[in-house]
């Protein structure tokens, strides 16, 4: 068990900002929002998923939309905690445990906002790994934990219960189609689960993870050595490309940001360009017609100096990134998985997943 | 207190055909479902407000979506009982009676099917006595019955659940969009209101009403004594026109059957042409630039010779018609109701609502 301290907090809103792949919202207003608890007195305890026991109710919390809708558009906070107190009326039980669905971007600090209002503990774990766009794109749903009852609530308290649907790809569709009626972007709690679930499908220590990643780009920041690569050590990941933002295309689409950037090649890559797809999150990249890296694997876009991490909603002409790429948590590469987050469920049934070598989050010392 | 036998169902739909204003949905599956259920035994009781207690638990329940979509598209027909259940248990607590929130259309003989399952009466009266496209125009609402909880199910049984919304134009859209997600149909459970709550704002008697329509209809066919105009007896109405339907411009646009026709006079109305506006049901009426009936009074289009009415659905070129204009009944037309149901609600912000002469089903005998 560890205590989510405001050094803390600083570390994973970077780490998790590294690990959202463009995506997943920006962790800022969740981290000054857990800040202020803090500050306040509230302890948000960090436990490990082998510490769950089995008859726990963990609920999953967080908000889904379009990362350019939270951007411009400020939550309360606790719209999460309005949907996780639905869900328990509906159970007839009160949660115990709190777990983020996806490490990356802000479901990584807003779940521990809900664990403070809440006075829960918060799993070191999540369902991604990462972020993905899609709520099926879950190894909880992946692994078979049932994805109903769930609920969404919005900044006016209205709350919207999934009682029952038949599977997580409609949960998609309908809750989707509810957080765009919401305003794009929605709290949302679920799945509930035991812990028994939990420890069989959560993707461990992930929140470590990002706790490690932050601590040492700060680190090497303040020692002036490289933190770029420093972020390759501790995630396991390797450069993929050098240069300047060039290009951004970015439209809204039925509740998603979805375009292209092109970045033009400096340093080792000078003289060529890499295309990269996103979908909220990074989805592909390319040079040429070379495909160098492509979803569930982890592309990550950082400021070259700084590894400060760029989501898609800041991207813009001019920006100096390094593209990182980070092999995705075995997990999320079994046949079953792949179905769900490999390059077709993008939109690229011709792209064959060869995933990147190395293992996810091998330098971190858990 | 009646009893709902084969006749009764008969004249039921005819008369909700012709209340539902060209919209509603047809009552004919509907019909065919509660004859089923009849004939293998169920008894179907139909209780006048004023016998229903204070306390009593009332729901109303039908389904949601665009009529065009409910005839290509048969549902199960216990998509409404699944909400029901879902919203019983939310409240915890049974409900006691079954209401129809709009007489016009499907919903009339729906709440029918569900009594009978869930073998509970059904109360004599509605929230519009009409049909309307929208969920918030209905007199529970708009005279202060709190909206949510509110409860959909589709085909799959696929539940949505609103324990809390602000107000009814946020069911309106939030239940809208999850209506399309279920394919353009939805059995709804919403409101549920005490018996007193309903007895303040139900428009009454409006079953007893469309089973007197739909009994002096059959009862003139077989006397060959104009139908037409035993409709225009029995409900206050007054002939606006009759011609032949030259021209029918049809939409689907946000769930809902937009559009207009235009009827070519004969008889008393040759020379002059008709065009008609509806959004699912008829909105407003004008030959050349005056207008001849507007909502919430009833613009109902029925066959000339047989007064069967025409559905927005069935409307094509050819048909010989004739329109019928039926006063609203006085709930819609306070200023409250206005807001909600008026000109200016369907987008006729320039139309003044100049009611049409007589009183709403001032020819039935209860």
């Amino acid at each position: 068990m560890w205590v989510v301290d405001e050094g803390r907090l600083e570390h994973i809103a970077i780490g998790a900002g590294i690990l959202g792949t463009g995506g997943g919202g920006n962790p800022y207003y969740g981290k000054l929002h857990a800040r202020r608890l803090v500050r306040d007195g509230a302890v948000i305890e960090v436990v490990p998923p082998d510490e769950v026991p089995d008859d726990a109710l963990v609920v999953s919390v967080g908000t889904m939309g379009a990362p350019t809708v939270g951007v411009e558009r400020i939550g309360r906070g606790d719209e999460p905690l309005v949907a996780l107190r639905a869900l328990e009326h509906h159970l007839g039980r009160k949660a115990t445990h709190i777990i983020p669905s996806e490490i990356g971007g802000g479901n990584s600090t807003k779940p521990m906002v809900i664990a403070a209002m809440a006075g829960l503990p918060v799993v070191d774990g999540d369902a991604m790994g990462r972020a993905f766009p899609e709520l099926q794109m879950d190894t909880f749903s992946i692994y078979g934990v049932p994805i109903t009852p769930a609920a969404l609530a919005d900044i006016y308290h209205n709350v919207t219960l999934f009682p029952y649907l038949k599977d997580a790809l409609t949960l998609e569709r309908y809750a989707r189609a509810v957080t765009i009626q919401m305003g794009g972007s929605a709290g949302y709690a679920f799945p509930g689960m035991s812990g028994a679930e939990m420890k069989r499908t959560a993707i461990p220590l992930t929140l470590t993870l990002a706790d490690e990643i932050g601590r040492t780009v700060i680190s090497a920041r303040s020692e002036h050595t490289d933190p770029v690569q420093r972020v390759l050590d501790v995630t396991g990941g390797r450069a993929l490309f050098t240069g300047k933002v060039t290009d951004v295309q970015r439209r809204m689409a039925a509740g998603f940001a979805r375009g292209s950037l092109e970045i033009e090649g400096t340093g080792d890559s000078r003289g060529m360009t890499m295309g990269i797809d996103f979908q909220n999150e990074n989805l592909i990249a390319r040079t040429g017609n070379e495909i160098i890296a492509v979803v569930p694997d982890l592309i990550c876009i950082v400021d070259q100096e700084t590894a400060e991490p760029v989501t898609t909603e800041v991207l813009r002409y001019g920006l100096r990134v390094a593209v990182i790429g980070i092999p995705a948590p075995e997990m999320l590469k079994t046949p079953e998985a792949l179905a769900v987050v490999g390059p077709a469920a993008f939109g690229y049934p011709e792209v064959e997943y060869r995933p990147l070598p190395g293992v996810y989050g091998q330098g971190a010392t858990t």
